[in-house]
């Protein structure tokens, strides 16, 4: 796979080089010396064992290509990686390597290990994120642009405003994931820490307080939740970011021009196309989502797991999740990108929120003119002047001022201030600054 | 869809009872009266019009077939239920009807209102297979039966532990869904009150609390993490079940017969073949869960909707995120039958642990055997005897007492005591019952 | 669930009518009498046993209630079907019913003659698409409008060309459809037609003649080909549904407004908003399609059966199945809708071919210019002039010719009507006119 | 990613060594250098051009890193290797490189390079598979088996006609792919070849000639048809493999035994447990199929893509269908495998038709004593012997003849040859026989 085209485009450059097969050899030694160092410290290793490991290991070199290799015939890393850590160590240690662990304690332990710094990443990159949404929060709180349902104009809100629900949007997939527990996996070959008895419990939470993550209630070899927890969690992420994207995507079109992505020298530039600024970050954040949405649909179907290991269940797991995360990280750093930079076009949002004519503020106008006409009436007549309005390019206080003037019923009924304030989208706008006031209580919370 | 003979079967049937068209109709009216109190409350509305609406309303009969028609030209259900029930209300009161709420304000209400007694429904159902599954972990906590890896015979465990591993999944995935918040939706046409300012912030929680719902931060007409959030903590309940279903159709394979599915008149039976008993409530549980991974992975693909309303996005929850809840339900009403009668036969578990001769204790005895001989010896003398044993048909521990009798090395290292207890699969359990133990105090914590 | 409001709007109300549970009935029905008629014709039948049969039951009322009940027992309806129609039957008939078929039999020929209509239905609304898509090809065969990339305007097309993308998608997924076959199923308790030998396949064979299904290879009972052929064929003609949907939703925002869905009293109106008519086709349309992805997932997950019939993973297709050729013919039928009256707006599209300056036309003008100025120049000067002609209103070629006559180098090089004519969108619309031509012979061919 | 560890396994290693970064840049290389042939042929490039361009660049070494780079700014790799390209070219050439296409162009069309060789690659791998199924097939046409449902013990099959389900589910998917059209996409900048006119679909045509790719009807580059249709092809192929490991999986648990996956040196050892024998493999193809379902799923809900270029579901595509294809190859390579070494254990077949006594024949049986006894009276019979034969571990035969010598109205009535006859589950095989046959006519022809 030509990967370096066509996949990791979308993911964090730099947690890719912190998670390539080197680091998964790191981590799987982490797993097997803090296991010598349980056992050592319960008395079931000589004093000094894992010592003499550690000192043998540590700077020990392996030969990733040969140990990839020998994934072929038992079906995960872990077995190769064993047999030729062990090969490393001095005679008299072998036997004490690996001791009551299977393959997938290894494998599960080692992944966790390998994320978790990922997650702090993506906590970062989150909390980046809520910084700068609340600077364009801030900033953009009264400003008015124009409300779009199913993709058709509706009725004024503010900038502000729609960068809070991004922000809620982010903040509670952001505390979603601050939730997720990383537990170690160690069961033995089925599970039950078999000749170890009781120990086995014992070293299972020695070896999460060691290496730093959770204990789990019980070896999780086929009670996959912890996966599944993180997988849709991670999902929330990504589908929080490409909220964000589409929006920009939407509000950065030709005819819109409300927002643009921040400039930069090449940046989405077309050569052909002198024009045109393509909003490639969002591009790319929404194609990093759509990916995991598909990994999580693998990580949904493989849940449920036979017995007491998996039979492809498991080895399903291991890209899908590990990709997600390299996705999504990817993706945050583009959202932060976006947030910090986003180039934002007021006057853009008054060109839209003029383009009805006064479609748009027909409602406020009419409820202004209900008690003068009736409901259907004032209806009707705020509707037909919007339309005037919109025609002949006139502001739609003008058209409407005329009109009441011309009416029998509702002439002199309403002040022409009124009827100017009711046509102002700037003073229609709901509970955007309300709003935007709670959700920042909220996020500092 | 001859959904009664396609979809239903795999849905709680009470559930289906309680959220059919009735009950939405029911749900949507909750939500106007409620909104109405509320606005009464803040002196928005004239004193005692909630309740005349109420007096009008609650007894009202609605088309169900008319409203239902009325979609096509709206696309939600929402727009002819306002029409139609506005049409029933006293000319003086129809102003006051749906104010400041738009048509998502109603149908997401309304289906957070749906799901409500369905969640407690689930909760319910939950901790009746917690205390069925805790019963059989005390009745089988020492009851051993054979580790499957790979779907391979591995090591001894007891059914007790597996059991133990099932009740966790249930519960973690419990204690996911019991976290969830099914919030009230309200934000107007544009999600920002227009024009009622910062009442609107204060109307939705009002009508939250009315209406027993969460209050949202802010509404979340496009922030679709409640829905994320929703659906994939009852996918985590339907993997957990479907998990248990799993195990449960490969121990009760003909070959294998460690457990049945609780027996009843007619239940599983093949007509034509009088030996068959089909596990058919796994049948059932595990088509429900897929169902319910295909409906999640509509629900991730929409949650990042356009600006102020899905264009479609929205309207793709619906049936997805109520079909995945009466799914779930019907699942776990399957799981609650089998937990609480499934049929268990430690005779076949013992028939099973002896299948490979001493194959499977040929692990402990090498280990018993390693100080005489060695350690490869120790393992090449322990499989070749397991060979024997399952050959001749003879028990392992008579097969390596013969054996070692004529072992020049071996003769007389080992008391044929301590031999029989390394073949003893019963003695050979690891920290089984310690988990079940400890599962036990943490379902009940 | 209430399926009238969250469903069915999506889904075609003929189609409903036609595949409700009387219908699944009268499909099992056909199959069993079909069976005998089968089985009478090869002499394993008295003469005149399916006569008789069909005479019994072709006017008998089923009790659909029943039988739904009876399905939880197990596990699929054919169970009570055959029970209900066999004691429907005079004593003699009795044992010559249902003689050979196994329940998986049953349901899938069933489901198969369900379906076959479907595939009609759906191939004549895919005509009537082809046919409306033409018309629209033809009449815009030189309405020139902007061609966006990443949502960005880029150079002109003509929306004739954009419509014959449209009709190629929909067309190619009509052929795939078109290959799709609905084999009957036909194979035994086991699949090997268990006690009838040879004569098993022979049957099968008929049983396809006389119901009108294909004959496949072999009985495919846990061979699920069928199954994910049709289901992946019916996918991508939602893909190619939502990509024109997709399309009518950008073109249809209200800064753009080059199309609208046909207008229709009351369609897509709201109530508070008089300026705004909602694409609610295309939401629908939408709506549907993601669904559809969400069962076709389900589908490819459920491919792999084990063994000699499936544990769940059969039982999960069912729905799925069936609601996904539900969906596309709804979205189909909103599909034809739209191509039959879409509302074209040519001004408008003019309108937006100016919107940036001469921006979009700068490339064509560079083009001309490199020859006096070499490229780099060329390029920087058209960008400026579409820039000046942008920021003040003015055409884009009155600017070029005022830029240029005072050009010390490009002064006289190039007259003024080239200029004009480079600045032409209407000119430059490259192979548009000839892949509407080329699109038109192949739609026919 | 530690890529080599958690992903490459499941892929074929030949074709991911195929697919690296350098073929995709030859790839581009080649589409580029036969654009430059096609017009130079058609007289717009100056003669000689393309041949210059082919000498100067055809071994030129290119700086991928640089490249991979330079996407961020671009989001696709066409735009760094235009880039890099052209700047290799000598200046006179630089104008007549990469004329008229877009970065999409590039990309799809290399990727469609990519994908023919490795389609050819999978046609081999399933003809390998057909081979050595027919060859399973003719050599267990007659070897008896247990048939299951719901895994459950149902009546004899063969193991010949079992394989013969294999070779039919991936021939149809063998055929299915080889309908696929890999189209060259040729469009420029918004697909309507712009400045080119009628000329474009020539070179297009022209184009897919010289690189051996298919002539779409039109460019695609929002027709995403050509994707769904290819993704959903592989998957189907994945499909048939996962349902044959799925077979292969449970038919070799320990205690069924029938099969087991080829042994060879390490292949599936555990080096704690000397009995056991993991199948890898099965494992292998059923974590790669998983994946692939989610890579679908991806595609499938990325086919609508906006106006004339994606924004994000473009994007999404690359990695899943790169990734399908070598998961796929990877597959069918252990597929081939397989079938080609399979052990097949008929004695143990044999073994488990005993293990309900004679449960499994209990229904012809009954058959056979329906005539003297009456239907009910013969099945409660049957029945009940095989129940005593089970419990007594005797044939079933002699249990009936005793119960037979000593029934009133039985006595007599059917000699115990036919009684041993009706017994032999290797009389009672159906069309085994019969569908392996047609199977292999079907298969080669």
């Amino acid at each position: 796979m030509p990967s370096a085209f066509l996949k990791h485009p979308f993911m964090s450059q730099s947690a890719l080089a912190a998670c390539d097969e080197d680091a998964m050899v790191r981590a799987m030694l982490a797993f097997e010396l803090a296991l010598a160092d349980v056992q050592e410290a319960s008395g079931a290793l000589p004093a000094g064992t894992s010592q003499q490991m550690r000192a043998q290991l540590e700077d020990a070199s392996f030969d990733i290509a040969e140990m990839a290799e020998g994934i072929a015939s038992g079906g995960n890393v872990a077995i190769p990686f064993v047999k030729q850590s062990r090969a490393l160590l001095a005679d008299g240690l072998k036997r004490y390597w690996h001791q009551g662990a299977t393959s997938q304690d290894v494998v599960d332990s080692a992944l966790m290990l390998l994320l978790k710094p990922r997650l702090a990443a993506l906590d970062s990159l989150l909390l980046r994120c809520r910084s700068a949404a609340i600077d364009l929060m801030n900033t953009h709180s009264n400003t008015p642009m124009v409300g779009r349902t199913l993709m058709q104009q509706a009725l004024p809100i503010t900038f502000g405003v729609k960068v809070s629900h991004w922000a809620v949007g982010l903040e509670q997939a952001r505390r979603r994931l601050g939730d997720i527990e990383l537990p170690v996996q160690f069961g033995g070959a089925v599970g039950v820490h078999s000749g170890r008895d009781a120990l086995g419990l014992e070293w299972m939470d020695a070896l999460a307080e060691k290496l730093g993550l959770a204990a789990p209630v019980l070896p999780w070899h086929t009670d996959r939740y912890p996966i599944h927890a993180l997988g849709t969690a991670l999902d929330a992420v990504a589908g929080a970011a490409e909220k964000l994207a589409l929006d920009v995507s939407l509000l950065t079109q030709t005819e819109v021009g409300e927002v643009a992505e921040p400039s930069a020298p090449g940046m989405g530039e077309s050569s052909s196309m002198p024009h045109k600024r393509n909003p490639v970050r969002s591009a790319l954040i929404r194609g990093a989502a759509r990916q995991v949405h598909g990994h999580a649909s693998v990580l949904l179907n493989a849940t449920a797991q036979p017995l007491e290991r998996g039979l492809g269940e498991w080895h399903a797991e291991w890209a899908p999740l590990m990709e997600s995360v390299l996705l999504v990280e990817g993706a945050l750093e583009q959202v932060a990108v976006l947030l910090e930079g986003l180039e934002v076009y007021p006057d853009n949002m008054w060109r839209n929120l003029a383009a009805t004519g006064g479609g748009i503020m027909a409602e406020p106008v009419a409820r202004l003119l209900t008690p003068a006409l009736g409901v259907d009436n004032a209806k009707a007549l705020s509707a037909a002047a919007a339309e005037t309005s919109r025609r002949e390019s006139r502001h739609y206080s003008d058209v409407l001022i005329e009109v009441l003037a011309g009416h029998s019923e509702a002439n002199g009924t309403i002040d022409n201030d009124s009827l100017r304030k009711a046509c102002d989208p700037a003073l229609y706008l709901g509970s955007s600054v309300a709003q935007v006031k709670r959700a920042r209580t909220w996020l500092e919370s």
